[in-house]
């Protein structure tokens, strides 16, 4: 089999990849985007030696003989500012997040006290200077950089961007992505069933890898096996940032992508990767465009998307991550390999006896879009093996869904 | 520390929930969402025999005593019906997906052959009858359930929908979900900077948090610290299928909530978990409503809705799936614990030397955002625990952001 390796093809694309400028959006249509600039703090926070529990803000010294007794001179909740100071043998009644007055050094929580008549409490424990209070700016102070460019924006991070009031924030540009399949044998979705044609499955199932994503996607539909449709939709594909195209690239007559897209000034950098499935991948340039020649199979369409176009969209959004996250696990059955190529194979995972297994998903053959439906993950079998035996510990790529699973990571 | 155990608090939350009927989505607008009907396939696929590889449709005994020179009678391309039926000594010529003539019992892929004047083809090599063809019925057959009831719609599942022609499809349907603040020290997002109040963090990354599960929610403000207008807001929150209210759950003099919400009819079924962050977590049913009381500040709020939240609007839209993934890794420094409760300690992952290690994100004190912004996931150290060394294993919880990485997973 030829073709660029597996690592050789992905660095090709990667290495034409750019981000594409930049734009504001609210906070609430953050989640997912790319920090195009640092975030810095406008306050301190807290803005003054708050409390950290509901309790009583004392002096240290008063409760060194614990239990003691105290004088209540005061409630100051969150959002109150304290009215005294807090002399020898009084206290302050305080909830957490309230300012603690002059005077005070501690808090107490509720739990480590007593409540007394005439409004004086019991003080159950010695506590140190400084317990139970957060300083002044513990959290943030005004002008550092709290999130810094290029972070990803993950609920945590939303909050944090809440908190410095960033109602709106300048993230990377998200490509539009435009797909396309090619083939008079397809059927679309809604046409029709004709015995003699193949639904069109791939221009779903990426989509629905481009909306994992994050980005949604416009579909451009059927390209015919005719030189002028075809020509049109490329034309019309050529004005997206990134378009997918899938079907048309092996080596048979019929197939007119490719010189279709090179009439049309594209620069195609690889034409097939040692890989199975994914022969037939390709990857090429135009002036304002990526273009992904995907096979015409949907799972080899599917695991191409995942070795190369999911990586190369997220670092055009500005993402440092590019790479499916990986596991190393035990093989659970032997699985044989001819060397030259690298293979993807779908599968299950598992867990016996606190080991982490994985499964081949039954029927690998190329066509086999269920596989790839109940697939949790991809075995990478590198391109030199001979085969792996059951009980060997190989490198899974994992899928969406498995971010979740079905325990609780056991009985806390 | 009292209050229930994380697990059996979990327990309590989940046991609760049920799912909330079905609606039809578009395929477009599936992805996430659970099947709620079987699927079942509506043609043989592929329908008839047809080719797996661009190549020679021919019959295995003519090539017995490979190289062999065949008589090409027909071009045969996906899409086509055969028009001729294969005699001892012809082949045919074939593309992927296309169906494979009578008297044709095997495919051999174009690079096995070479080609010849005159409508003839030398094959290079011997193959047993059924080489290369993908059998009627093979991906699926009529009337068999491809895609159970309770299937979570992954980009797989969308391929398989469209390979089936499910143009919409059944699925559960999600929770409405509001989301309150409670507090006269919270400042919204909108308001200018008062420096006696604290910015409302809580409010947004709940946000984000019900929205990395696909859910949009609805956020009805900040409720202040006065009896009507707490009220007013939580008997809109109780019009929701979930109503997460953060703050005013501790045992302070200036919380309305928690008779607020009993007065309207809210049944608390726990006040109270054994964890840090998070013990003022509590959890109530209505008739129409499930309220979860979080903390007042953000961190032990996010902690808690990984814990409680996540799960329950995972299983009230169908999946299986509750919980966060968990990885098992080495503790990178000692971390101390004080028995009694289930501490969840934020860390960053990384690798060393092909070993995974958890490092806690510095600061682990409550109210420390930029930790959990930063964190990769939730370390957890179970209550009997009476502190974890360097170099034990852990577990840790994965957050947003660690399904993908920064290498691909070695040289391929």
């Amino acid at each position: 089999m030829n073709g660029l390796t597996v690592a050789a093809a992905q660095r090709c694309v990667i290495e034409t990849m750019r981000r594409l400028g930049t734009e504001s959006v609210p906070l609430q249509q953050a989640l997912g985007r790319v920090l195009a600039d640092d975030v810095r703090a406008n306050r301190d926070q807290p803005p003054y030696d708050v409390s950290a529990m509901d309790g009583f803000a004392i002096r240290s010294a008063d409760v060194a003989n614990a239990p003691a007794v105290l004088e209540i001179i005061e409630d100051i909740k969150a959002g109150d500012m304290p009215q005294k100071v807090l002399a020898a043998g009084q206290c302050a009644r305080i909830m957490t997040g309230a300012p603690v007055p002059q005077g005070a050094d501690a808090v107490i929580r509720v739990e480590d006290t007593h409540a007394q008549v005439d409004d004086h409490v019991q003080i159950a424990v010695t506590v140190k200077s400084g317990n139970d209070i957060r300083e002044r700016g513990e959290s943030m102070r005004t002008g550092e950089v709290v999130l810094a460019a290029g972070t990803e924006i993950t609920p945590g991070v939303v909050g944090m961007l809440a908190m410095v009031k960033a109602s709106s924030v300048l993230v990377y540009r998200q490509p539009r992505v435009a797909i396309l399949s090619t083939g008079d044998e397809l059927e679309g979705l809604d046409e029709p069933i004709d015995a003699n044609k193949i639904p069109d499955a791939n221009s779903y199932a990426l989509m629905a890898q481009v909306q994992a994503l994050g980005i949604e996607p416009v579909l451009l539909g059927i390209a015919r096996d005719d030189p002028d449709h075809l020509r049109g939709l490329l034309q019309r594909g050529l004005q997206f940032d990134v378009l997918l195209v899938s079907g048309g690239t092996s080596v048979g007559v019929h197939d007119y992508v490719r010189p279709t897209l090179e009439a049309l000034g594209v620069q195609m950098k690889f034409w097939g990767v040692a890989m199975k499935p994914g022969h037939p991948m390709a990857f090429g340039v135009a002036p304002l465009t990526w273009i992904f020649g995907l096979p015409g199979n949907p799972v080899s369409s599917m695991v191409c998307f995942e070795q190369f176009v999911a990586p190369a969209l997220r670092s055009i959004m500005g993402l440092a991550k590019l790479h499916r996250a990986t596991v190393s696990v035990k093989l659970a059955r032997d699985v044989k390999h001819r060397p030259g190529r690298t293979d993807f194979v779908r599968v299950m995972l598992s867990k016996v006896a606190d080991e982490r297994l994985a499964t081949p998903t039954g029927n690998q053959g190329s066509g086999i879009l269920h596989s790839m439906a109940m697939a949790e993950g991809l075995m990478v079998i590198p391109a030199e093996s001979k085969g792996i035996a059951a009980g060997e510990m190989v490198t899974v790529q994992l899928l969406d869904g498995t971010g979740f699973q079905g325990e609780s990571g056991g009985e806390w």
